[in-house]
């Protein structure tokens, strides 16, 4: 596989918009997409795991149900969560943007993200549907368009595209994704939106879905908050010509494999751009009695108030991550955990069988000056492995969360 | 009962001493404390559920087993934890406890509180040891140099002592106890060491902490961290003369009672002066399915690093109150739940039945400038009630765990 141009108008048969309709006082900041196939497609959807769901959400699991899709009409600067009329206008939104698509309701996911409890403003997505369909476009202008559409305290855009072979053919997947602050395991205030032209089962684009989704999105923190909000959704249009996978086959890894691979880049890039985050921290935990124990013990780290907010100070405290991994809930001999802290300045060991090693302080104070910081954890008690990704607490997480609504 | 001066000195036969005795480098910092009875008392304790358990906590869960005890030796600016020789060191401050004091080893209960993996410096506590016991006192002084040598981020010194009758009898109970970050419920960096002139059989003492415990410092939380070291400690000496309590009567009742309300006013405080905290958040559930409910709901919302920025930033963003409560993994009937916010300003209802209400933002910014800021959750789904404490998201949280051990 290797990565491409154009994001979610990568794959054949997409088309992609992204405007202001005033949801949001900027004029400047896009509040409105729609992604949209040629073709119908298997669709597949997860959402998020807080027992309070926006109006959106508790739609989109609705339609999803019959595995199909056809486009996705979403907006920032409002959750159309626990608001008056919050799902008879996520109804009317979905309704207004088949109509204006020629399609039926029920091929059409919804998303918002925003301020909760805020009635959305409907008349402004009515507005705004005429002219995303104006606009729409096969193109990388218009998938820019709508990634920043999505985006609501996101400092970067997250936009990506790969091209991969299955059996001959050309296949592209693309994503669009938002974060940045309320993202936790079982996602946080994130929206992921990815195109594919493959062919595929619907059973088998699920599986794959909640597979890279486990090992992606749901190894990240920003802040423990898990949103009302979070949706991941693919769309497979099948128009890259592969004969259809309707199996657990080569083909089928090929897919799961490539899917994972975006998906991992999407979350590292939703981390690194946590509110306020200076550092994108990456939680590196090996030798645990299994994969699921070592994902909770680097989920604790990359958690903890105390690590993240050392990390924002240049503190090398391995004391914490220590800590971190003790209250994890995984029981385990402390007397067996190594501790490292690495970046592209290097790499230092900090802890050995549980105990504080003398180390090079001014070493460590380089490594952890880096854009990205490594806590690796030796646990020597199996051949569970994982990964998780966070980011620092920095006064700017502070500050944006202070006055976010106001 | 009734508040009265005097601290853990206040119980009859009980002496403290707290001095600088070159722990830490400020001078003026007291760094160990004293705490001894004139005759052997029944002992009680509680410690941290982290699996990584300092070198004192492991000592006095073995040390404790006797329930019995008489002195409790405790330093500041190290945890030793996760040190090289803290083992050791745990036992030789013990020995030298009991040695100066001409009592057993077995009779010493030993804590420590500060940075992690760095060893403790032994001489010191050896240094400092004889001045203590020359500074042995039953007296509001004493107590008040004690809880000073316990204290690390700590503004404000934690320190109750209160009066209560028993039959007739006069029984009395102080306590010193610090914060203040990692602060969670299962304690988090917390020591309190209380003292009590109470005749009662052990295995009811330890029944009594424990619930005190479970509604005062299991409900707080300053930052989601457990410590290493936490501990709760209860000496009961008998000296009051009250006939012993051997059974749950009334006497019993009373001791509780009063138990559990200075463990609760010990708990404010500490949340209260959570690391870099400019308001006490209250959070009480009722109309949850059970009391357990309630708690986690109440502990989901204090602990939510978005509604403590909120709070911070004077916000009265209900929405992620709602969401906190959603994200808390008990299920509830979100078109149920009404929202307030409280203080000595007023009082304000911003969710009815799940959806935002249009609500007074000035009065809503007026409660929120109060230093205790309660919100209230009416689940309305069953009889179950729980007040969690925590405390606000600030600048100075992020400020002073940057470079805490730098």
């Amino acid at each position: 596989m290797k990565y491409i141009e154009g994001g979610i108008c990568a794959p054949k048969g997409f088309q992609a918009a992204g405007v202001h309709c005033g949801i949001r006082p900027n004029k400047n900041k896009n509040d409105l997409a729609l992604i949209v196939s040629d073709v119908p497609c298997a669709a597949a959807g997860l959402f998020t795991r807080n027992n309070v769901k926006a109006a959106p959400v508790l739609l989109n699991m609705e339609t999803i149900r019959s595995g199909r899709g056809r486009a996705i009409c979403v907006n920032s600067g409002i959750a159309n969560a626990c608001a008056p009329d919050d799902m008879k206008n996520a109804k009317l939104m979905q309704e207004a943007a088949a109509e204006i698509l020629g399609i039926s309701a029920e091929e059409v996911l919804v998303g918002s993200t925003g301020v909760i409890g805020t009635p959305l403003p409907i008349d402004a997505v009515r507005r705004g549907l005429p002219i995303l369909k104006e606009n729409l476009e096969r193109s990388a202008e218009a998938s820019d368009a709508a990634a920043r559409a999505i985006m609501t305290t996101d400092t970067k855009k997250k936009e990506l595209a790969v091209s991969f072979e299955i059996r001959g053919k050309r296949v592209k997947l693309g994503g669009i994704s938002k974060g940045s602050g309320m993202i936790h395991p079982n996602m946080g205030t994130m929206l992921c939106y990815l195109t594919c032209d493959i062919a595929i089962d619907q059973p088998l684009l699920y599986k794959a879905l909640k597979e890279a989704c486990n090992m992606s999105f749901n190894r990240i923190s920003v802040d423990g908050d898990t949103s009302t909000n979070d949706s991941l959704i693919i769309l497979a249009n099948g128009l890259a010509g592969n004969a259809m996978i309707t199996e657990e086959n080569e083909a089928y890894d090929t897919f799961r494999t490539v899917l994972k691979e975006l998906c991992v880049e999407l979350a590292r890039q939703m981390a690194a751009d946590g509110e306020g985050a200076k550092h994108l921290i990456t939680c590196e935990v090996s030798g645990a009695k299994s994969e699921e124990e070592a994902e909770v013990l680097a989920k604790s780290v990359i958690s903890s108030s105390l690590t993240k907010a050392a990390v924002f100070g240049g503190d090398a405290n391995w004391g914490r991550v220590l800590c971190a991994l003790g209250y994890s809930g995984v029981t385990f001999d402390t007397e067996k955990t190594d501790i490292w802290f690495a970046s592209e300045a290097g790499e230092v060991k900090v802890c050995e069988n549980g105990k504080g090693l003398l180390f090079d302080e001014a070493l460590a104070g380089r490594i952890l000056k880096e854009d990205e910081v490594i806590i690796r954890c030796a646990m020597q008690e199996g051949e569970g492995s994982a990964v998780c990704w966070g980011c620092d607490l920095t006064y700017d997480y502070v500050k944006i969360n202070g006055d976010y609504r106001t």
